[in-house]
């Protein structure tokens, strides 16, 4: 396999670092940073250094575009154009709407790990990195299932848990899960410097540490990751307004019964939040006969997504005369394999346990 | 020294057990709930149990009060009915403004001890539980000079920082440092769980943990918590609905610059409030000649307070005819031992390293 990323920084080089020492790729990479592109090249990251990204993508099975959100578009596009039919094209980028919007390509899909937020830079770069990582993958109506199932093997063979997710609702959940956090550990720590002014210092325990631990993170990537999401967050930001003025009424007017209420619903949410997800068990394999149409891949894959169903691992099989072909779909627990085939019944696909 | 610990759970059995082993104190305790008080002879918490508050105060040196915050002014003043003249009475209440301002016994210290916030339960009471830890003192103007050099000697004993300051300013500082990031963490949670509503799983990173992990935490006190410094919170909230206002608008205008400034401001106060108040170094005497009179003591304990500077212990040598002392005080760091020497002068008071 022949695998291409552009941008060499710690996850473009984790990638290229895991998919050669776990599957065997050929990794060429591309970085506008010549000293970059050497220092991957030094630490094994990548096997070759391209001259563009453009002659990155030339051969390549996959491309991994790991550039900074600002140049994310471009570089994308510039792939695109380079590469050949049968090129998966991918990203890392933090948010995916309107990245997506402007690229209905059959070879683009979206993506987005959950993983290496701490450092940045290739000499961070771990092979290890993606392991049990979410890897967020946004196919769109005309992605092709031959390339997503491409992906998502190489995804899965690298460590990660690829899960498929609509765009929007991809931008959504990262809004609520570590964007608008970081608003708020910002809006903390300006809060707590006015009411600690002058000589006084702050008592600063565990919960206000953790609260603001990424407050100002990043500088060079934050305000981009900020404006790439504005619509989502500026919609989260406005109902997270509207929560705290019913918590300020209930305080100013010393409603116990209030306060009660929300302090243990907060309680039950956190429980519920932190609590899904967390089920393992056998791997079980789903057949599902699929019309070989665009698409239906993606659609399985949402869907099982949404369901919070990892897919292990996953095959397409054409048929010979391509008018009909079979998805198989490893899972893991036996409940969750029943309820897949549930979802994928659902969608009108015919589908079993193997 | 004979102590009485009045509520002797997580913090109340904690100031029992350090007292005794590291400052061979004698302890006794009360504690409405009758098998808690077995609970605590049994680990040895406290060496003898009192029928009531009031007879555990009876013939102590130093009375904590360690109640729920519901309870804690009824205990207090119960204490302080039944105390000798000669006793210090505290108690370790997380807000101090309302409780001081009902309060001016000579007899009569607020404290608050930032530590145990995890748990909860004298079974979870550890004699190191203070070490390191700020314990916050708000003596007031008639605050008894000699009775708060005893609790400050008794708290520095058992591994504790006492710092004094002004009651208000403690409540606005556990406001912004606590109480506030309780509040965001509880509104991060109630979002998350609507964003991800129906089916979905999130993928919580780090910082999504880090910023909820006190949602809904300890539902028996923080109502109470929240209700009893509901003042300094509410003027809290205000300000930061302004701050996430701009912040929002900034956003909905794309406006990069605004952006910017908002998130390095963000990551210079961070480091301003995570980096103040680590200095170390020898400790130096100071004394100061101080007129005998009420809230001498307090004064000076304040100001050094309000400058972060920490008494590492402190001695009162009144004068045979009551007219003049010298108050005697050790601070960690030559820096620091200077600047107290600046700030005692300040007061009026003369002052000297020794």
């Amino acid at each position: 396999m022949n695998v291409a990323v552009v941008g060499v920084g710690l996850i473009g080089g984790s990638i290229g670092l895991a998919l050669q020492q776990r599957l065997g790729a050929s990794v060429t990479g591309y970085d506008p940073a010549a000293e970059v592109c050497e220092e991957a090249l030094r630490r094994g990251a990548i096997g070759a250094v391209a001259a563009s990204a453009a002659e990155a993508a030339h051969d390549a099975d996959i491309v991994f575009v790991a550039a900074p959100v600002s140049a994310l578009a471009e570089a994308i596009d510039t792939v695109l154009a380079a590469a050949g039919g049968d090129c998966a094209v991918s990203d890392v980028g933090s948010t995916k709407r309107e990245l997506i919007a402007g690229r209905s390509d059959e070879r683009f899909i979206g993506g987005h790990p959950l993983a290496g937020a701490e450092t940045s830079g290739v000499e961070h770069a771990r092979a290890d990195l993606f392991d049990g990582a979410t890897w967020y993958l946004t196919p769109g109506p005309g992605t092709s299932g031959a390339l997503y199932q491409r992906l998502h093997k190489a995804l899965a063979g690298i460590g990660a848990k690829p899960t498929a997710i609509d765009a929007a609702d991809h931008d959504r959940v990262m809004a609520s899960v570590s964007h608008l956090p970081h608003v708020f550990a910002n809006v903390l720590v300006a809060q707590a410097a006015r009411a600690l002014s002058g000589e006084h210092v702050p008592a600063t325990g565990p919960s206000f540490r953790d609260a603001t631990r990424v407050a100002g993170a990043s500088a060079t990537i934050w305000p981009d990751i900020y404006l790439s999401n504005r619509e989502a967050l500026v919609t989260l930001i406005d109902e997270a307004q509207g929560r705290l003025s019913e918590v300020r009424d209930a305080l100013a007017g010393a409603d116990r019964g209030a306060i009660e209420r929300w302090h243990e619903a907060a309680r039950l949410d956190r429980d519920a939040l932190l609590g899904a997800g967390l089920a393992g068990g056998a791997v079980y394999e789903l057949r599902a006969a699929v019309a070989d149409r665009p698409g239906v891949v993606a659609e399985i894959a949402l869907a099982l997504g949404r369901a919070a169903i990892n897919i292990v691992d996953m095959a397409l099989s054409p048929a010979q005369d391509g008018s009909q072909g079979v998805v198989a779909l490893w899972i893991q627990g036996e409940d969750q394999a029943d309820r897949a085939v549930g979802l994928v019944s659902a969608l009108g696909i015919p589908v079993a346990r193997a």
